[in-house]
């Protein structure tokens, strides 16, 4: 762990005096999204130290070329890239010739803020030039949540001992570049550039899919709060426009521009229209102006929390920690547009290009399912849905038939962007973690509509894909699933992975009662699927059947715990506590071939399955296994440790329950890989959630009814939480005594806590104490 | 197969006709070498159609920066390329300011030919020009296998139809680059350039590793076969210099140039006598004249011959082929130099960069062991005794410890350049080679000084590889080797390969005979070596004796066969035959993932240990493992049908045996894969030289002893090979009737055919009836 830089705070993440060494760092820290774009903390004015600037628009990628040693038939061309888009921030600032740069002036008070309640950043410093000159700056910005097109600031110079000209200048630029590009190119090319007084446009294009972006900016400029009547000078050169504004400033008084922007892209609206729709949103911004678009914006950011807060009582780093995670969740992704997904690192850095990972379904779907209105969920699963035919499509690549569907593994538009053959062509349980979040959704809501809709048409196309991957062994008498790799990346290309085959027949298991319900609940629909489909219901379905029955899943008969894959025993069985130190993490310091071979696992794998299918298991399997495997994982995933959280919480192991959850808790705001300046780890922040509610607040569901089983670190004062629950919002609390459960909202609600299932009406609250 | 284009003869490969679309094939099939360098068939003059210019230096190769694209932890940070070097041979001719250039003229009564008897390229062509001027061309061209940095040209052209100026250009140009660059840069950079009257010098050095080239170049002109007076122009710029020569020439009268290249490399020379010796290399041939530097060219040639020709009777194509391999084989490697080895494609390409591969043991040994002295195939052994270090540096990058060696599945300087983890780190099979080319060493020369020498020393290190890279199976209660490839690289990462785990235990049983002869017979040298490698023979002894005893061998008890690996019987077991065409090869056509869960096998795995370790399995064994193996084999390596036509000959298959062979036999010549253009096969050419030997031949060595228990294919009237058996040579014939085995040499020599030991002293020949 980094040394701590950064202030606690229950709302707020502050940085105090200004170090350029944790800069990047904090440009990941103190990013704003607003789901359809997001902006890395990067400065307003010029910055010539290390930085990496970063501005991203929801669904604008590029397809870079694969990069590969060793090509293998069916990789995929290219690997989908976070796009990194215009610059609407910049605004140059010059006095007396001399630019604003931090890395060129002395720095003093310099104070950064990100208010996690109202989705606001801010910043303050002051700055003496080599002239002695100083000058007093505060800016803010936001991403409106409300306008999610708009981006505004608001940036403040005080002049402290000096009058003088000031040349302020905001600009627009697309001239920027990727990191990670995998070829050292450029991915924009220009379009157009327009620019007047006060405003001006630039629009670019993606040199490969054609996606447009244009961006437009606004901005007035007040003294003290007045309106400054403004003569700016314009600049335009390819890909860029600015205009340039001179101010004669007088000592102490205070002089601020508000610039705002509008982002506008060929996803949303015909090319021609790009540039003055983009132009509409900023002047629109502008007329209503700055103080009333964060007004909107902050409530926006309040009506959020009401059905999402997690209060920690005793333990201020944790609770600044969880609603970081909740906050970065809901700025990455808010579920309004369907063709949108969670990338691993948001909107916060480039690393790992395209932006849709099993983690959407396996980790993010349970946070947005409990926090926000179904139709949210309900979008991450119509992604899958609306590339459903890119993934019959992958499957036929890889040798399937008859509408089988495998999932990618890492994708932007349902095309696989992957290329390690090992992962690629070999991790298919992530098609398990997309038919599973049906169930999920299903058993959370009860909209079983979408099965009819959507959901059918997906699982069948995954069991088909499983129907097919599986194969008789004659020397076994079952069903053998081989060549996979598990979720526990340090094993690949193993036979009979307990946790993937035991998706597969579930999900085949599922599809047949799905089938069922369909048959007696939506004939006219079923008919009509069966033939889009061309489903041979009986013979599809005794396969199925045949091969849930006979589909062999690896036990250790001596032990009675379920094996990762066939040959695990095999392995010089040893805790991860024999590693020195000097070989941790083993990724970092052992061959690739060693870790293979090793016992040791990355994240959760029989665990996996054991947490998805708790209410199949009695608790004593759960323990026999939790015992077998925890000792082996050394936890080298960020999105590791929530799930053997949330099973060692429910088998009574509240001090491993706690040690685990500090693993990830605050991962990125302590820095514990040291790569935070990257950007951030959106998508474990959800596993940190389910650690949280799931593990220590030990809500469950089963068999539709929603359970809670809490286990409280013993050095919190209280946890409390808030959930929607279908109709109802239930607020949660757990102290030392009791369980607390207050249904805010005015739809009754049911849990079940120990043997009894409470009804709670609306605006009621029930306390039960915990036992002893 | 492609369409034949090339005519049949005994001795000759014969291009008749010009066809553009075949020139990139020839320059491949064509090209000639000396073992200390080599250079494709590329014409002389200048040529603007399609061309793979090539002129390789053995041993000068540069360390291209590996191109991977997700790293893994152990890879290597560079793959040593072989290099295109100088291009020595080119002559441009002008007439009438037109160039000559294949492309651009008309081309008549075109001819290449190689003369595999004595080594000799020559090349004849009548060229019309736009204007209607046409004239006669006659190249012949040879690299000396007599003084091996020296390359001679000679070059005519007779006007047929005019009188006239022809400017003659023989240059030197070191601005060559290598297609197969990772990150298309060129690898020379220019050192020094020196040019006169009939002479010039370049040098270059490779902007890595400092390897330093010169070549030299002199010349002179005959008319009618009289010497020209000449005044040429000269000409220099970065790494080219040339002499121009303006000449008069009369319609019907032949001009010829003899150039005459010396070629120097920093290898062998301190840089600053580089260019001075590469010049005393030229001027020292253009004294000694083409024509006797040629027939002393020749006599070696003929005299390689008399050592190892094989003569086939009734199957002119089979003829032809087996002479081409030889050939080939000797042209890249002649064995005076442990530095050098046998890459794939010798120098007749740059495809698979680094030079060695384990194919120089397991296939190229044999043959050189047979053919030549045995110093030949003892610098093939110590060129790995002086990679020992890097070896056991490669094995401590991958975590093993007290001197364990893994040698790199590809190298040039000891150092592994590949980047695929399953092949990288767990084809570890490759060290087992290496061990066993110890004992077929020494059993075929009976040099045991070779074991005190360097011998032990290398068996230990791999040894200590073993011991530590099996682990303990509680569940299995024996040793285990997890996660390897073996020699079918169709499936990777699995557990007890038969193949490998056998060479694991074999390498350690050898080495325990290996060192109580040492004690017996060097007791001194012994004791040094143990000092040397801090040997703790007591304990290291009895750990491989107890690894010995408990090794796991995967066997199918029901079938009685060894298995492949663990897994092997979870397979869909089929035949290769029920594949469809289109199918085929499978590697084009499938997914990784498909091919690695599938019974399909690309080369010999469990045969390559039968074919090995023949001599400890009984014949109703091998036909069992045959019989199980054959038939799901695609044999999609060049490597591949070898192995199986010997076993095939071995239990009688003879059908069978001669329908693989075919698959290899004219590979190049016919160009089955159509991938001619980027080199030929050459250590598949060893391949096949075993199935003729070996198979056919029916040549074994059991316990010392030379057999041979030949099975002639039907449509051979006969075959006659010859051979270096210790001090003697045999020439062994067999036809229909008998095995007819004469010693041409001055020693008794012992064989074994059928149940009986026979001397055969120097001077003698045998005739023993085939069994009915």
């Amino acid at each position: 762990m980094e040394q701590r830089y950064l202030e606690i705070d229950e709302w707020k993440i502050i940085e105090e005096g200004w170090d350029s060494n944790n800069h990047m760092k904090s440009e990941s820290i103190f990013s704003i999204g607003n789901g359809r774009m997001g902006q890395r903390a990067n400065f307003e004015e010029a910055y010539s130290g290390d930085t990496l600037q970063g501005s991203y628009i929801a669904g604008v990628y590029y397809p870079d070329k694969t990069k590969v040693g060793w090509w293998k038939n069916g990789y995929p061309e290219y690997f989908a890239k976070v796009l990194n888009s215009v610059n609407w921030i910049g605004i140059d600032i010059e006095i007396a010739e001399q630019s604003l740069d931090l890395a060129q002036v002395k720095v003093s008070n310099f104070r950064r803020e990100l208010d996690m309640q109202h989705g606001l950043l801010s910043r303050s410093f002051s700055a003496e030039f080599a002239d002695g000159k100083k000058v007093k700056v505060e800016t803010q910005r936001f991403l409106s949540l409300v306008k999610d097109e708009v981006g505004a600031i608001s940036y403040s110079i005080t002049p402290l001992n000096f009058d003088g000209k000031v040349i302020i200048k905001p600009y627009l630029d697309f001239d920027v570049e990727n990191h990670d590009a995998n070829w050292e190119e450029k991915f924009w090319a220009p379009v157009d550039e327009k620019v007047a007084a006060q405003k001006g446009t630039v629009t670019a294009k993606t040199k490969k899919l054609d996606f447009h972006v244009s961006a437009a900016m606004r901005f007035e400029v007040f003294a003290q709060g007045e309106h400054v009547t403004l003569y700016p000078e314009t600049e335009q050169r390819e890909k860029y426009v600015a205009n340039s504004v001179e101010l004669q400033m007088e000592q102490g008084k205070t002089y601020t521009i508000c610039k705002y922007a509008g982002i506008t892209s060929s996803m949303n609206y015909a090319v021609e229209k790009l540039s003055t729709t983009a132009d509409e949103r900023a002047s629109q911004a502008m007329r209503t102006g700055y103080d009333k678009l964060l007004e909107e914006h902050k409530a926006a950011w309040l009506e959020k929390w009401s059905t999402s807060d997690i209060v920690i009582e005793g333990d201020a780093a944790a609770q600044q920690a969880i609603r970081f995670n909740i906050f970065h969740l809901f700025q990455t992704f808010t579920g309004v547009d369907p063709r949108l997904n969670i990338g691993p690192k948001g909107f916060t850095g480039e690393k790992y290009g395209g932006s849709t990972y099993w983690d959407t379904e396996a980790y993010c779907l349970p946070f947005y399912l409990s926090t926000t209105q179904q139709e949210v969920s309900r979008n991450l699963l119509i992604y899958r849905y609306k590339h459903l035919g890119k993934a019959i499509e992958n499957a036929q690549k890889l040798g399937f038939k008859n509408g089988a569907a495998l999932y990618p593994m890492v994708t932007m538009n349902g095309e696989e962007c992957h290329n390690e053959w090992e992962i690629t062509f070999e991790e298919i349980h992530r098609n398990g973690a997309i038919a599973y979040a049906i169930f999920n959704y299903v058993r959370h809501t009860l909209d079983r509509d979408y099965l009819a809709d959507y959901g059918f048409e997906v699982l069948l196309g995954i069991s088909r894909f499983w129907a097919q991957r599986v194969n008789w062994s004659e020397a076994k008498g079952k069903y053998v699933m081989l060549g996979v790799t598990g979720p526990n990346e340090y094993e690949n290309n193993v036979n009979n992975n307990y946790y993937t085959n035991k998706m597969a027949s579930w999900t085949m298991s599922y599809t047949l009662t799905v089938v069922d319900y369909l048959k007696e609940n939506h004939a006219d629909r079923y008919a009509e699927l069966v033939k889009k489909t061309n489903f041979d219901e009986k013979a599809e379905m005794e396969e199925w059947a045949d091969i849930i029955s006979n589909l062999h899943i690896p036990i250790d008969e001596e032990r009675q715990v379920l094996l990762q894959q066939d040959g695990f025993l095999d392995k010089d069985l040893r805790s991860a506590d024999s590693l020195d130190a000097s070989e941790r993490p083993i990724n970092q310091h052992w061959s690739w071939d060693r870790i293979l071979r090793s016992c040791f696992i990355k994240q959760a794998d029989v665990l996996q399955g054991l947490y998805f299918f708790e209410h199949q298991y009695d608790k004593a399997t759960i323990r026999r296994n939790f015992d077998f495997y925890e000792p082996m994982t050394v936890h080298e995933s960020s999105l590791s440790p929530c799930v053997h959280v949330i099973l060692a919480s429910r088998i009574g192991y509240g001090e491993k329950a706690y040690e685990l959850y500090l693993r990830t808790a605050r991962l990125d705001l302590d820095d514990y890989n040291r790569e935070v300046h990257e950007g951030l780890h959106i998508t474990s922040m959800a596993g940190t959630w389910m650690s949280v509610v799931q593990g220590f607040g030990g809500m469950k569901i089963i068999k539709e009814k929603l359970h809670f089983e809490p286990l409280l670190p013993e050095n919190w004062d209280s946890l409390n939480f808030t959930l929607r629950w279908r109709e109802a919002v239930l607020n949660v609390s757990i102290d030392k005594k009791n369980l607390t459960v207050e249904n805010t909202s005015e739809s009754t609600a049911e849990f079940v806590f120990g043997p009894h299932t409470n009804q709670l009406k609306g605006g009621k609250k029930i306390v039960l104490p915990l036992a002893p």
